[in-house]
């Protein structure tokens, strides 16, 4: 039983129990977050994205380690790290073991480091991913990185979660059109190039102010999210579409050696406080935890049907459609109202 | 109008009409889909995938040129190519514009090749390619190559519509063990090491050799997927798991040269040999389709549930779930039953 009057004061074995549980799916895990609900939505999520080789895993240890001991006049803030590899949808990562990291943050109190694996199950990566982040939420983190590997679908996802989204690049990755990723720079609250020592690091810096000049920055507001919700999202208010936009900046770092850091965490700083101060930031959250809401509703509204169906309507018609008796449509019909 | 009847004697222009409507998601598009449904089931749905870089466009291009111009004593078969591009999630490819591809097949009405990008839509992605891959399949075409981009979701979803899937990597992309996923080496039925000339290309060959062997093939057919379906998957049986199993095969390829080509549609024909004869190729048939099923059926729940609600009380219910006055438990609970 993990008590959550000891997530809320950020007791590191409950923490950590109750990262285990929501992992693993348990009841237990579900009813907890639903019990750390109330005590959310103060931290500030920053998504951390880009291609394998981009240097993430580095940039986010320096980041936390800025975060803790600030080279410039800010407070420390604490901070947790969830890093996410859905490069290993099956194994969950055990091929390669932990890796070692954050090295630099080790064993300081104000540092929580998760590191989680793909479980393969279809929308259940983006679930957990937002239940450890509540967890670090209610416990009083103030700054919580998301670290995740990936194209398409987790670019999305980390949209969905994080207030403060940083797409990395590197030099030397085969600067061409398709391993630059047109889509991601669309979600990037900020680009980072990483490893800006490497040669071509100029190159592909213009490369990407190129590419940015194409966008509208208010589009990347608007994203649709598809057949997920049975309501649409509240647009944004014309007034709201005529306030100043965020110009999202490039920045160059050197994660091995720090260099840039102090400088791109002071970006991510005024992008929140951008964001407060645009009711953006509101807006985001809304947003989030309606996309949070259709998905539990999509989730109950399957088990409330099987609850009340029989197995064997269900192989039945299964059957008769892999045979090609019946169309789709039709075994949908057979399943929602019986086969008369 | 698309005509059914078209589209079952291969009118291209009918199938390109089609294919539009699918993609824009289109009430004529579904329709015609369900018509179509009987008359599917026969191609060979070939899915490849591997990071950016490896050379897949190239590789694709040149087994539809060994398709329909075997070198060795094949008959040539006719081919369809889905490319779809999830690296770019929301400008939908625009900005790279339309990719020039498939030089060697062009003006073959053997071959018909679609190159699509992922709309953002969650779950719309996978259900919109597997729209695609049915008219083609209803169309006539014998084997139909597949070519997807990306880490985690989109390999499973590859893993669900193919028969058999390539997957390639390629030498000089950083051979650590973050680049050289291991995740999608389980889904692979057969690897290719591509740009096999380059340098270090031997070491990448030995590493994948070296990761394969820590996999049992069996547990490849036993991928689960999450919360998306009611009921279980049925089982293999016993006398299924004691049959000889499918070893995934690594070869090697120079796609721009075409050096390995004619070797590997040798294999992939072998594999679909080998689904055929072990009764493979119906189990996963029958799963594909029971995905397919269970995707309408939580889609059609949903439907039914908002055209029994009123928007009012969807409203209100987030309102308060925003100001933290609910859980996200009890929202959904009040929005099922009432709120009384």
């Amino acid at each position: 039983m993990t008590s959550v009057a000891e997530i809320l004061k950020g007791d590191r074995l409950a923490i950590s129990r109750l990262l285990t549980e929501i992992e693993n799916g348990t009841s237990e895990g579900k009813r907890t977050l639903n019990e750390l609900f109330p005590h959310t939505g103060k931290a500030h999520i920053v998504g951390i994205t880009g291609a394998p080789g981009t240097g993430k895993s580095t940039l986010v240890n320096r980041l936390a380690y800025e975060y803790r001991h600030p080279s410039r006049d800010r407070p420390p803030l604490s901070v947790a790290v969830v890093a996410v590899d859905p490069t290993s949808p099956f194994s969950g990562g055990a091929v390669l073991g932990d890796r070692i990291r954050m090295r630099d943050v080790a064993g300081d109190p104000g540092v929580f480091i998760r590191s989680m694996a793909s479980r393969g199950s279809l929308g259940g990566l983006a679930q957990t991913t937002a239940g450890l982040v509540q967890v670090f939420d209610a416990a009083g983190f103030e700054v919580i990185l998301v670290e995740t590997v990936g194209a398409g679908q987790a670019e999305v996802d980390i949209v969905d979660l994080a207030h403060t989204t940083l797409v990395l690049e590197a030099p030397g990755m085969g600067d061409d059109v398709q391993t630059i990723k047109a889509g991601i720079l669309e979600i990037a609250d900020i680009l980072v190039v990483n490893k800006f020592d490497r040669p071509g690091a100029k190159n592909t810096l213009r490369f990407l102010k190129n590419m940015l000049r194409q966008f509208d920055p208010e589009e990347r507001y608007e994203l649709h999210h598809g057949q997920r919700s049975p309501f649409p999202d509240l647009p944004i208010t014309e007034s709201e579409k005529n306030k100043p936009g965020w110009d999202p900046p490039i920045l160059t770092t050197i994660a091995t050696s720090g260099e840039g850091v102090s400088e791109l965490v002071e970006r991510i700083t005024n992008h929140r406080n951008f964001l407060l101060s645009s009711k953006r930031w509101s807006l985001k959250e809304e947003r989030r935890i309606k996309r949070e809401m259709d998905t539990m509703l999509q989730r109950e509204l399957l088990i409330k049907w099987r609850d009340s169906t029989s197995s064997t309507l269900y192989q039945r018609t299964l059957k008769k459609l892999v045979k090609r008796e019946i169309s789709p449509q039709r075994a949908v019909q057979f399943l929602l109202e019986g086969d008369q």
